[in-house]
């Protein structure tokens, strides 16, 4: 009985003592957003690695982290071209591994003997993983963390909900087809629910236009993000088209933004990142007014 | 110190009797056929529906049951025309909803207050509601019983995989990028490892035909289904190609391989329907032998 009480108290102390070094690295990062769709594949990931591109590109080079929360699925560090790499490990902690224009990167995907090995884990570990990647990796000073959830409104959003209420907010991501807002739509009233601002609603896989004769298809139907977006309240920021060499780069490792800069993908994409960019200032610019 | 000893004992007879319960249940069925990934939005609940559908029109009317075990982003109810029904209750249990050709169906959308409504649950509370779902439900004799799985390697698939042990086997969906490849092949050495019988792998949103000029795109790429087949040694059981009349057929609630019955999708899912029936009669002429 003794040895248990003396263990669950020592488990305690363990946690206040990873609490404080969440708080400690996570206070030298300006901004947290995290991107979530409640609904899978509709481009997280995509939206996450580019938007962090965008940023990188744009004034904030080596100040970019992404954390890739989705423990079962990872796929930030292939859509980089930094799959396999590995986590070096110094006395302050673990490092993340490095990807283009120096974004800092964090996944379950350098953790795994290989490529094909699943993560068979219950909610519970992922809960321990989550915190460990915020609270023993040397993230160092950054601009922006952007945190890549995994589907659902379960386990890895909440513990993140949990862990950063400082959050600045997150993005949603869906495709037009209604049995995908259906779902998304639920995950912006989770972000509600547990108080973390919507900075607003990207429509991902937005018609599409044939290379070769310009008739255009709406494969995944098209405006529903937009109509989403009207009826949440929630602002719109942008739709991108279903482009082919979105997949193709994503699947060489290159983000479609520098590979293809001028496509009519690209070019919305930018416009996103400068309206999440934006909110993020006006967000520090209430936080100092707050302040004083 | 009593009461929580009654309560532990309490809760494991509870648990006994629950797994009595699903035994019972699950006896009547003939075949348990799981729908996996690993990857979000790749089809598995276009595949599930239709598959369901396929069986339903050949020979198995009001035989074939669906459990939507995707907690958080339930999205077979809509594609099959019956989103925001009850289950009723009666003094054996609940019984399942009724869609089109007697498909019986049990999801988290019809225990919801309304359609935006998250399930902020952890894993634990995932487990419960499966459970239940296999052993409070009044299924009754079926043919096949069709699991729509979320994406991952956690919480719901686990459970399905340890509460039935009897399961004929997997399905697994991909659509052809690398990146899709990369997390889907995850789930496959996941099947493996709990030992669940992989019936094959299906492709979806396999390139895309103009329907204006005829020419071909291949947005997600293609012929990765096949290649990871052979690569993993399981057998390939088709492609389905892009068609916006899928995605339109989901949305309306009527299963694409009835409303377009025609199309090279419907075509092409009918093939891969024969398959897997293909599949479980052999599955239980092997069993048979085994009895004798």
């Amino acid at each position: 009985m003794a040895s248990t009480v003396h263990s669950t108290s020592e488990r305690r102390n363990e946690l206040i003592e990873q609490e404080k070094k969440v708080k400690e690295r996570m206070g030298k990062i300006r901004h947290k957003v995290a991107v979530i769709s409640g609904k899978g594949g509709v481009g997280k990931s995509t939206v996450t690695v580019n938007l962090a591109m965008a940023f990188a590109m744009h004034g904030h080079a080596n100040s970019v982290g992404i954390l890739d929360a989705d423990i079962h699925g990872p796929s930030v560090p292939k859509m980089l071209g930094i799959a396999g790499q590995r986590l070096q490990v110094g006395p302050p902690g673990a490092f993340p591994a490095s990807g283009p224009l120096g974004i800092k990167v964090v996944s379950m995907d350098f953790l795994l003997p290989d490529e094909n090995s699943p993560v068979i884990w219950r909610g519970p570990l992922k809960m321990t993983a989550i915190r460990q990647f915020l609270s023993d990796i040397v993230w160092g000073d950054l601009d922006v963390l952007l945190i890549d959830l995994p589907p659902g409104t379960g386990d890895e959003p909440l513990s993140i909900a949990q862990l950063l209420p400082e959050m600045d907010g997150v993005v949603i991501v869906t495709i037009p087809s209604e049995v995908s807002q259906a779902v998304v739509r639920k995950s912006a009233f989770f972000a509600r629910q547990l108080g973390m601002p919507i900075i607003g609603i990207v429509e991902n896989m937005s018609g599409f236009v044939c290379p070769k004769c310009g008739f255009k298809v709406d494969i995944f139907q098209s405006g529903g993000g937009r109509k989403m977006a009207e009826e949440l309240g929630i602002p719109f920021l942008g739709s991108v088209p279903i482009d082919q060499t979105v997949c193709q780069d994503s699947d060489k490792g290159a983000p479609f933004i520098v590979e293809h800069a001028d496509s009519p993908a690209s070019k919305s994409f930018m416009e996103i990142a400068g309206k999440v960019e934006e909110f993020l200032k006006n967000n520090e610019r209430m936080k100092k007014m707050e302040v004083k």
